[in-house]
């Protein structure tokens, strides 16, 4: 393997509110999960941070999520399945617009936060995801957790998957993330981060939590936009990889 | 003039909250004008209303408002225009988005209440709707109000507009509607309405509320979807025209 | 007995979107459950079914739920307990300064739609809704079922529970509601309802969805107030109790 | 004079969204106006703003907005009077029962942003807000601007008014605020705008942007919570005050 994507959720402000470093984030990854107003992102907001994307040659994903501002998209809401798929296309509906606009495109699609971490077993949730991405456009590829129900719903509909790793998470031996919860779920050291992001990509592997070796499949590593040193983090991830000889390149 | 479009605002609702009988309507107009989410208009109750349109062969158009679900729209927000155009183009591509799952597509651009008023003479909110428009699609047609500045900002785009009148409402002699406020500013009876339609189809002019005679440009005609009687005046209006030889159909 | 309170949920339009006859269902019932703004109830409409309960005696209850408009109040949401305790610490207080301010005041608070349904038996949401309720005021009494977690919570915290029954609702055998899944779930026999509702009160039983007889410990009775026949089964309720000697009364 | 007060708008994020430095903040200024949730403020936020603000003795005022979280508050709606006093009782209520929880209470009412730029001159709004205020306690103090219809309007309903000053704007010669469009119209330095807060509270007068001096009544210093170097200034104000041997006290 030679190439490899980065990814960071950009675009995740509302109105007055910040969050994160956009434009410092856009000169490192190669693809940006921008809000699509659910969890985040107001429409002139997400119309400049498309701008800021188109002008980079970054690609643009759509970051869809539960209807949920004052949650951030980070609780589980039992949307039933049909309003679920309907909020999905209204979200990559409003960001396609959003992106052309701004000269680009909506490239994929990744959801969001609880919703991203619900349809790894949540059945109808992922199916009425995959099905929302699919009605849009069946070429449209999807980023997630390889072994995911959302994976395997995506699969059946014929949609490309990407699978994606976390730069700074900690991984449970069976190949899951460590709760947020538990202490150490978060890496906090650019160098350690970078190494691991390197063995992760060029060995498809990484040390889990209890110091076992885990296997990873990834197309795509999330480095993350809003935490603190988030900037730093992705900037010696980037130049990690680099310096070993691989392409930072966007999947699509 | 042989033929002629009728239009309504449906996709009224929100979630639990019904406005109107959609599927009532969509027997007896041409152009549904349907909420895109910021005024009023859920993902799941838009779903099924592009459904029942592309099933009737009605034409669907983005009825953008201001963000103001409290409101319903009809109350004037001081909106930045860069803001609003991003508004508006979010509003459009999430309708565009929807209306292609339901195997249509959204043909036109229609402003709602507040928005509608505001950019008969706001010169800023006007030019902003207009951009978000033509940059969105330049071959979208604008419905809307002729000798408004609306219309003005369109024609300096080369966007096609689409002159309306209304079915319900009173005139003023210049041509402009009498104030909600104001009392008989709302027609209610059916036969008078459908008459006074067919006069403004045919001839080009109307009553105004002095007596006098008013021109009207009229490429379609909005009937009201959720008023008391909105459904038996929409079937009036249509019979009337119909029995006088006319042609409904869809401006685009 | 001789005494037993009604209860409706009101107050559940939003803006210019209306639910149920407010006014008809303030005619019957004892105990009014006013929305509070998050799964419904704008300010204006609140302050207007305010005043007309506070004119026809009715008691005010702070009818509070999950921040979810789009699907009133309806889907569970994993809002954290510190969250959820604040949002019915500000709901409570919202109709509080509303009540007031129409002559009257808040006297009870029922949990709606999801959060009543999940706080059976989720035992952190649980905790902090009946904690809001008591840091609010010690002395406001909680209407619930019997058996529930939430009463639990707000025994040891020395709050008054008040249990309630279901008019138009079937019980399993042991004592729960019928799931609205399932076919039979909903009653909407006028007669049948009043009879069931008496010897619910009278008899402090009902009979299950099996046929079997259920005890049901009950202090108010709950008749919906925007189903078809709302009024009509409300009516039908209030008759036969009075008919059967009983006095109507707000439990506060 | 003596004494003087120093207010601050506070508890303006929401949710994972922050803005300014809350705490900082709270131990230089006497009363924070906290959002209420219409602009700005979620629940759980306001009620650790509330419980910080509780603790250092700073007085807690409601500050009202209007309802536009994607616009702060900033924008003007034009909302018919009778929804906006529901809106502001609202509002207060809300803030009441948070104040509360954290051993405090709303001791004064203070219009944010567009809505008090509106009450200036809007004589309907301003008399809406004042009414607010007055039906919910009719001895909570509002502050504002010397010379509004908004005091005029709480004068004849006999309400308290408090005027303030602000500490980094530039004054026209008429006592009004430079708009922010205009260059010049907010002022950076800190030990300028320190002399400048003492000019103000010990003789009465400020510097107008033409160079002439115009009267000031206040009672109250407002300092912005939230822009670059916020916590700075509202320290070298602070300072330079209680080095004129001024007490900084909250005006209630």
């Amino acid at each position: 393997m030679t190439r490899i994507d980065l990814n960071a959720d950009l675009g995740e402000g509302f109105g007055a509110w910040q969050l994160g470093d956009d434009d410092a984030m856009l000169e490192l990854v190669t693809s940006a999960n921008l809000a699509c107003g659910f969890h985040a992102g107001d429409p002139a907001g997400l119309l400049r941070v498309c701008r800021s994307a188109a002008e980079r040659g970054v690609s643009i994903g759509a970051q869809v999520g539960y209807r949920d501002l004052a949650g951030f998209g980070r609780r589980f809401i039992d949307v039933a399945p049909e309003d679920l798929l309907a909020d999905v296309v209204y979200q990559i509906g409003a960001l396609r617009a959003l992106a052309q606009v701004a000269g680009s495109a909506v490239r994929y699609v990744k959801p969001h936060g609880a919703l991203y971490n619900s349809i790894v077993s949540h059945r109808n949730q992922a199916a009425a995801v995959a099905a929302a991405a699919h009605q849009v456009d069946p070429s449209l590829p999807v980023v997630g957790m390889t072994g995911s129900v959302f994976f395997e719903e995506a699969d059946r509909l014929g949609l490309r998957t990407v699978a994606e790793a976390f730069a700074d998470r900690a991984y449970t031996p069976d190949g899951r993330l460590v709760s947020r919860r538990e202490p150490g779920a978060v890496l906090h050291d650019p160098a350690m981060i970078a190494e691991r992001v390197l063995t992760m990509v060029t060995l498809g592997e990484v040390a889990a939590a209890d110091g076992t070796t885990v296997k990873v499949n990834v197309e795509s590593i999330c480095v993350h936009g809003d935490s603190p040193g988030a900037v730093q983090i992705a900037a010696a991830v980037r130049d990690r990889l680099e310096s070993a000889g691989l392409v930072l390149k966007a999947f699509c």
